[in-house]
């Protein structure tokens, strides 16, 4: 076997006289940070949301449900050592943080129970999004690769949307998919149900 | 004048019965959160530290009179209405959010006294990388663009890593770039001198 | 008004005695390499194609029209002088290049006939996509904004697939749309039908 | 085991009800066109060049050695099995393709010699970049993950410039490094060895 990283160096010097650099053995910086590898890492997109949109109240008729069957599956995962990940919107604060952008959806957002029900532990992990797609200018795909996700299971709102957006970049970069229709939910059962056979 | 967006449509459903579909006039859901617009944007890289690494002594008799003429130049920015964003690293936190890194290295961290002279306040902008560069996996690109920033102004730790990975690889977004020799450190005077050179 | 490019260097050598270091202004590589700014880009996204899937006869009835639509809206785009883009998979041919494709896809493929009509000419850009969003993993936004594009005018195919993938990649990065209903096809009516509705 | 691929589904279904929606198998469209898995993978950056600047004569200088010693090493790596990448600018020619701009060079330009020493064979990939680092808006990155590379063996020109950026990004996605002294110059004796020691 060639073992490139030896010979290299060991050739290099001896047929060339070369001085060969090398970079220290990878940046570990992150290691540390994400200890809790395992093949699938659970994603709730949106569900920290003031529902401040028109027609909303669609939406939130089943979010309430949603919002049951997605707590569930969350202590599922927590007990079977899969990563929660919150990939919220930061809608538009880009001088606020998270925790900020949770107690204001908890106390005085259209979907108060959903955000109380749903209100991220000391044990989840968060990345915030400008856009529609997690993988948009985030950090998502470097924390992912970190926790050396492969799978992941895709909820929140809205299906249609912001799920699907996410989708697809997650397809692109060859995650194997879930996406789970009773903790997802769009304005109108038609449009999710779309959207699942969609993605 | 060709108006594309106008006669595609009127000609195409004249000559070709099309239905031609247009997306909504842009996403303009960031607009309103980055209502600071200036062509320049002041950038403090890593100033919330804790120094917590083998021969920080060394950066931090540098850091602390950087400080200084770094709240200076912040002064000043806040002043011509110049956007303040602190590009810092998440330190492998996750799980945490930018204010509760500073709350910890304003209280233990070795560098106590940099962090609170450089403290964030509520009208300043933050954006949490991962790695080296400021805009590697994070919303910093975004972030510019919504503020039509076109001269960012780099300041921070370590001017010989961070600021020069943020440095190249805003040179190569074309950027117009300006690192200031006395709001920046490296671990050693010609450290600093040699990554000024070449940035 | 306050111009930080001057004042930041000069207020900075007299008060801090700072060495102000500065980039070079912009990195003009490339604005030879793209003069024919305009607001506009046609995107022809992977109309060279040898349709060799399963149950490609359907979509290839759809293809021949939209060629045809596809190569009038082209002329009329050169004459207007709004760039044209052929935003194209690599089909894996990572070894290969582009015209080679053409080559392939012209004499050998299932849409000869198509391949024929918008064989890309010698004042067309290309950028080849290893994915479906031609955003992902190409040059395509970097050549965008050297061409100042603003608005974007989307055709090819699969409406329901890399057309769309495209859209909404772009619909993130706050570029105007157009998708052309009869210059896109997907495998059924129906789902080019939904596709546009969506994007 | 919790193996969430399974379960999900299944429990999903009877207990929520679920309709779980699958993404097929993972995207396999690239599988086929990057056979030549390795660990490693070696890099040729901007070798084909008509070396058309100020100053290039000193730089060809050291050129023409590097060129035969990086050949050496090509044929090496070809044998162990390990893939050769070219990572080469456009120049600028968005409207063309790599093979005429290895044909201008071997032909035209002042490193003649060099580009026709290290000219691209049937069996080497290549990558098109529009800036300094290999991975700013291109295809690398995908291509890399497609091969499995972990290791990166950097060589070129220059190693003060386009090739010290592509190290900084290629350490960011944390790759094992080598930077071959004798397979890579810049300008001068001096700024080669700086950057190999920044690298």
């Amino acid at each position: 076997m060639w073992t490139p990283s030896i010979r290299t160096r060991k050739r290099g010097r001896r047929r060339f006289g070369s001085l060969v650099k090398r970079m220290p053995e990878k940046n570990i910086d992150l290691h540390g940070s994400a200890p809790d590898k395992h093949k699938s890492a659970l994603l709730l997109i949106d569900v920290i949301n003031d529902l401040d949109f028109p027609k909303a109240d669609q939406l939130l008729k089943y979010a309430r449900p949603m919002a049951r069957n997605l707590l569930r599956l969350k202590r599922r995962a927590q007990k079977a050592g899969v990563p929660v990940i919150y990939v919220n919107d930061n809608f538009g604060r880009w001088k606020s943080d998270f925790r900020r952008t949770v107690e204001h959806c908890a106390r005085h957002g259209r979907a108060r129970d959903v955000v109380k029900l749903l209100r991220p532990e000391e044990s989840d992990y968060f990345v915030l999004k400008p856009k529609h797609s997690g993988f948009f200018s985030t950090t998502l795909e470097t924390l992912l690769r970190y926790l050396e996700t492969q799978t992941l299971i895709l909820t929140g709102i809205a299906g249609n949307f912001c799920v699907l957006f996410t989708a697809n970049d997650a397809y692109m970069r060859d995650f194997n998919l879930f996406v789970t229709s009773d903790c997802t939910v769009s304005n109108t059962k038609k449009e999710n149900d779309s959207a699942l056979s969609r993605s």
